[in-house]
């Protein structure tokens, strides 16, 4: 009963197979190979259009390197209270960027209020620093997506505000998959610049992929990574785990089942939920002595900051992926339901 | 013929399969799964004392963020002219230390001189800036190894100095495997504090560690990792990786395997090398026409800086790998020396 | 009639003639003067212990050394949300310190909340970053002080929290003026490890010093100054301001003669403030109509961003300064309170 | 007998007249108030073009934030192996833009050798990073000057390259005096883009400023300088000292007059110059004992790393200002002619 992480998973067998068969023989480094050049040529596929394609091994990475690309100095970031740039990188925007700022605009469940974006650009531009960067997160930390209407409404503010429009896609595959949009409709067709294009989560060893839709426009880019030490020296790697990933359609068909099974988590648990589950998250407030039963049966998972919550409950955060079976849920589900041991007055 | 660099070769079959082994079920993300821990444990053993291991995937994160371990403001790195930290990684110790400056030291052949040491240290400190860290590379960036005693004699002058020492080992598995000498004896019983383990050049996929001797020594090294986005979530891989690296002493079997085909391709080059070959890069200096001719033929190598060229001569670097084989070398050998096509007024 | 800031001043008489009065003559650079050695001593008699005096010329460069001095990798500053160092300084804290973030912390009136501070240290502390750096202005940018006892809570929870503790005293004349307490009681007998002490706004022309109460606890101090660019060459000038400055107590005089002219507009302008003045500071809350007459008259003040206003009015910011005059202050309250033009509805 | 350095001076009487007499009133903070803004146009004025102009307290601001305006990531600098901002700014300009290095130049007497700087670009160029900024000194860091035609003829190989030309001028007037040549001639006209304008050395207190050929060509630079602090609130401070420094002309009296004093200096020195003395700065060698002498007597100075040395003797850097006196020179070049006490077989 894994729901920790979805990086808690191993690599599907596609990708795995992926490595293998393109470890034979010699190939030119630091993605001077023909396979990081194919595979280059797949994301123009899956993006309707040509991109421009930069291999990394983080998420981290992809986003931080994205933002000194888009930055400058003195440079305000705008990214909602939950944003993962924000909150789980240590600094590593700050890092990157020489210091910009990330200013937090408020948001429901993950999803960016472009009241609040209008609000804040205005109340923070200029004195605290020059507003530069919109960083959306598809799908949300709270497991919400933005359809691509609501991404176009927040990019045609940043837009106006001569922002660029960055989003982080470290779950990119299950918004996708959530959504029933192509690739191009929530990215560039939605406003989109720059993107950070998560494998590692969905299936993937290591890999991740910063996409640039309008080629050249970062031109700093290439340094920017290789002065991080981000430029791989066997590319190859991280292009086969792509190749893997992608296989017919792979990766939205492991996006998917995760989605269902965080889906199945959600119907199982009812109304007590924090933030609707769009996407592979789940967010169920739970009574604290069920929590303990739940961890004492083996359930593994994180306690989630949450609002409204009662002295005896706390949030916690279900994540699944293509690893999560229909069984893990269903026994998770059982503890909670399973009235063992009789009379007891805690869970629900 | 490749010998353009070892890094243009594939993993090692142990490495594949350890990594193939280790893909199924669940484990903590960003190196608090069990294989992490063990590996770790491993690595004590290989080095005969408790050793803290960090795991990156890059050579050049290895080397920069141990630069900022090591560092403080207004510090100053002492390397040889060659060394990779100056030469190939775009400013990555500059950028992560928040502008170290790297003060180049004379040397023979990327041995360090030890008076040009003493010498560099007196100029440039106080008034450059402060003297904070030695960095040596083992095996050299000339294809060159320290001897313990070599290391220990400047780590000497290096702790007069209050520095702290770094070893830069890409090619540490070169060198151990050339020197004859165990891991501990040319790092921390000659004074090293702080390691590059490279695992990449000789059969890993995407796998380095900083080793640092004295655990605890440096405490930002955490922090450092994860603000560069450093800190892989599925660690387990990378771990993978040098499980089967180490297996049955595999690492210094491929090393040693590179250095001899290097070895057998000096032995056919004869005596014009801009340095000897200790380990498994061979720098020949060749008339141009015969450089020309080997392109021709396939030959895959970059043209190297040496001195004391002639107008029609160029000096290049030849790198071999676990994957080099003896009839590659031979090939390339019998293309210098073969008097093909007759008539020919070109190559030797 | 103006109030937009005390930096719209000039210097005092005392600062000017003591900056004249050194002038002749050569003197060492870099702050190896005999003037520098004896203006440290100064600070020493002032603080009552014996402290390490680093001189700079303006604010932000204070704040943001202290903070590197202070920092580490991966480091948080805890600050209320009015801080300079967040608000007003274009992201100097995260350069300086390679990308600490700031973590806004509630307060009452800039005064920040004990609870608060636990709770935010609670909250972020280990995802987000490492709790390092607690910071306070005195006088608060909203015009108000923390007592030495207000102070001394706040360090103690820092204190639990391994917390570096920085004082921002941009206005510290007018906090030291305001309370009545000695700079020792609201510094380091509160728990304060690191002081930026201001003179400019209070009647020098470009005097600042950081001032650290253990001498030797932030070894990179003179560093990060001099790798900033922040260690001037004829420092003797900035000595000899603080000369100037500290001549019969003239820097508390100053200071309380900006905080009466405050306290006299705050006075005059009755209950309607933002909150209460209680140093050389006033943020009354005006009629859109009467800020326009007051505009029209000559007089200069900036808006500032309030809660709780109603569509027809704002908050404004009103500093005093040594060189406000009563009459300029009885003038523009004079504005305020006259009915003319006859049946106006505008102002009060 | 002072001749440590330039800046053991303190300020002429021009410049602290303009200060006190700017020192009354009210005036708009952080260069917004009238006299910066007139002090702008002076420069223009001076440079024969519109130009714009940031003011800074340091030499060390000037350049690193220069640098920083026209760097990149992974950017390379040119400069000489005397450089300023290589050996004596602690990695400011590393710092300042990121971690972009400094490649040294050769060079005679400190002006750069065109070859040396076509062959160096060529060498370091894509493999250690970016070739990006050109940085020339003048007057020199050995007391000579570059003439227009030099400057000319190494811009000419940077614009080739794609370079930004940078200048550091902590020693213009001086350059500007011993050449007989315009402010415009040796900068713009020469293929200048960028010159850190020098005050403090030749008689301001602190008053440095960044000129800016094309206005706008570096639209960070306002950010740039208030994110590193060394945005003056009080600017009129700064721009005062202009004003008195620009007045009849005068900043050329006193760098003619320091100049004339090297001058009078290597003339009685005779020969023994490490380099020959065309602005304000002399390079004798002389016997150890002699050093010693003078240093009894009452001389300050500097010793100078120079090649060529005798075991018994030592390079020493005499540098004049406005406020060094023909008597303090006769005195000085008396002690080293001076036999007393005659049988001594100490000096020449």
């Amino acid at each position: 009963m894994n729901f920790a992480s979805d990086n808690w998973a191993g690599a599907t067998e596609a990708v795995m197979a992926a490595v293998q068969r393109h470890n034979g023989g010699f190939a030119p480094g630091y993605g001077n190979d023909p396979l990081t050049k194919s595979i280059g040529q797949r994301f123009s596929e899956i993006f309707e259009r040509e991109v421009e394609v930069f291999f990394v091994g983080t998420g981290t990475a992809a986003n931080a390197i994205s933002m000194a690309a888009a930055g400058r100095p003195g440079g305000l970031v705008f990214a909602t209270t939950e944003a993962h740039i924000q909150n789980d990188e240590f600094g590593a925007t700050e890092f990157y960027t020489g210091g910009m700022k990330i200013i937090p605009v408020g948001n429901a469940a993950g999803i960016m209020d472009p009241a609040a974006l209008t609000a804040t650009i205005a109340r923070f531009g200029g004195r605290f620093g020059i507003p530069t960067v919109l960083s959306l997160t598809n799908a949300t930390e709270c497991g919400t997506v933005y359809t691509p209407a609501q991404v176009a409404e927040l990019t045609a503010i940043g837009k106006a505000n001569s922002l660029t429009m960055h989003m982080d896609g470290a779950r990119f595959g299950n918004a996708v998959a959530a959504l029933g949009a192509s690739p191009a409709e929530i990215t560039w067709k939605a406003g989109i610049d720059i993107l950070s294009f998560g494998g590692t989560k969905n299936g993937c060893m290591m890999a991740e992929a910063i996409i640039v839709f309008d080629p050249g426009k970062f031109p700093n880019l290439p340094a920017l990574r290789q002065r991080a030490g981000h430029t791989a020296s066997k590319a190859r790697f991280i292009a086969a785990q792509f190749e893997g990933y992608f296989e017919d359609g792979g990766w939205l068909k492991t996006a998917a089942h995760a989605n269902a099974m965080s889906a199945r988590l959600a119907k199982g648990l009812g109304n007590r939920l924090a933030w609707a589950s769009q996407a592979n998250e789940v967010f169920p407030i739970l009574p604290k002595t069920t929590i303990a039963k739940l961890r004492a049966a083996g359930a593994t998972f994180h306690e989630w900051p949450a609002d409204g919550l009662a002295a005896d409950e706390d949030c916690v955060r279900l994540v699944t992926s293509f690893a999560t079976t229909e069984a893990e849920v269903d026994r998770f589900l059982s503890l909670l339901w399973d009235p063992e041991p009789r009379g007891s007055t805690g869970s629900p």
